[in-house]
């Protein structure tokens, strides 16, 4: 995959909140399932490259660096849909999921901690 | 409602990966139709009263206050279940959502700003 860098579109860019180090929340729902797989973060130049390869593109606020989905996992994530939220803070993903969502191989990384359950379970 | 306040759990504040500025992310999710409903963010004593009460309740990072959801629009959201994710930097809220989710009167906050739509639309 090339490493070339794209550009965002300015009325898209003017669009965004950002939070104080650059970032846009990015929530991934599984365009099959309607499951929520996902929640990472998007600088400008992630977004701009999601938007025009329809690759989910990240920024890893651990490493510093762009994250291609599934690029060593082979769990890409095909994109479907973006859509903005009202405050312009957040995009919502429709994707079409290879294998689990999850670095720790679970379908969602919601999976494993529920803080609480349903009020009748 | 009462405008005590309420105490994270320590196993839970402790599994917890915050923003620079306190906070975790909040995906809010339709526990009836699945849609995505809007995004949020929550400090400690916000994740605390809505596992204590199932009001969802957040942080405004406009206003700098708690913020109980529909407290005054009436749009309130009953909270059946949160899930933690595998980072610890986001919650997964499923409610039961009285009247449209977004402040503009829309059913999300996501449906009015298409970013990039189906490839065969």
């Amino acid at each position: 995959m090339a490493r070339m860098s794209h550009t965002l579109d300015p009325a898209i860019a003017s669009a965004l909140k950002r939070t104080p180090d650059g970032l846009v929340a990015a929530v991934v729902q599984d365009a099959t399932t309607g499951a929520v797989l996902m929640q990472a973060w998007m600088d400008d130049a992630a977004l701009a490259r999601t938007l025009a390869t329809r690759e989910a593109t990240y920024w890893s606020r651990s490493r510093s660096e762009q994250w291609i989905k599934g690029l060593t996992s082979g769990h890409t994530q095909h994109v479907r849909t973006v859509r903005l939220d009202c405050d312009g803070d957040t995009v919502l993903l429709t994707v079409d999921q290879v294998g689990g969502a999850c670095h720790v191989g679970d379908t969602t990384c919601f999976d494993a901690r529920e803080l609480l359950g349903e009020e009748d379970a």
